[in-house]
């Protein structure tokens, strides 16, 4: 099986969304991850889950997690109402790592080696082009792992 | 809402199975990672989803990618059966970090800031003794935060 036969369409996002609607289109698609577009459809990030929430979650407390623990529970629901308007841009800066992403032809060994190395359970798939073709995500990879026989 | 509002029950493995049926516990729970657990019920690593994957992926592979390529469709399909019958203590080694855990009373914010800094979309939760009480995944992280509103 090859990238083509596994990728499924996800919804994405652009670095102009607001961190809030990304968190959002995360959670509705119960996506492992979010693929941030450019203004050509061409992946510009890929970020893993745990990734977006870090976006969310204000740099102070990511510094010293001790700080986590002085705040009460009624706030500590909250906490990203402050920053939710905050574009993805804007959370994300400008230094971004080259996005996970492969060309449909990859094999589920190259998928798989890619996601493990670069900790992101959400793999871009994009054609010749470079455009957006679709993904893969973890669930989907093991699935088809457990799916494959050796022929012998 | 605390730890022990979200917290859901989840499927575990121990060092000793192997990394074939981790795997598989892994996709049929459609689970973002795994909690290993030692002999007395304690969290001994909390692996995510794609540290998981990392096990099965044989070393020279994750050390040089271009190698990836090498391999045709067919064997790129079933890769992890050589390795599959290895235990999670063999693949995993000994030199483990700290389970990514925290206790019952920890907040929606606590939990955020570990996962963001840990890098794992699935945290153990332990009870006063250290034993394993459940689980929060990122999904369910974010629903819990989707629902909180400010009171003002």
């Amino acid at each position: 099986m090859l990238a083509r036969d596994i990728a499924v369409q996800v919804p994405t996002v652009t670095m102009n969304d607001p961190i809030g609607h990304a968190i959002q289109v995360m959670a509705l698609g119960r996506l492992p991850g979010l693929i941030v577009l450019d203004e050509r459809q061409r992946p510009r990030v890929v970020l893993p889950g745990t990734q977006v929430l870090r976006l969310a979650v204000p740099v102070a407390f990511q510094e010293d997690t001790a700080l986590t623990r002085t705040v009460d529970e009624a706030h500590a629901d909250v906490f990203w109402h402050e920053i939710r308007d905050m574009t993805v841009r804007e959370c994300i800066g400008t230094h971004t790592p080259r996005p996970v992403m492969v060309k449909e032809s990859a094999t589920l060994l190259e998928l798989a080696t890619l996601m493990a190395k670069q900790r992101s359970p959400l793999v871009a798939v994009v054609d010749d082009a470079g455009l957006l073709a679709g993904a893969v995500t973890l669930d989907r990879l093991l699935s088809a792992l457990a799916l494959a026989r050796p022929d012998d």
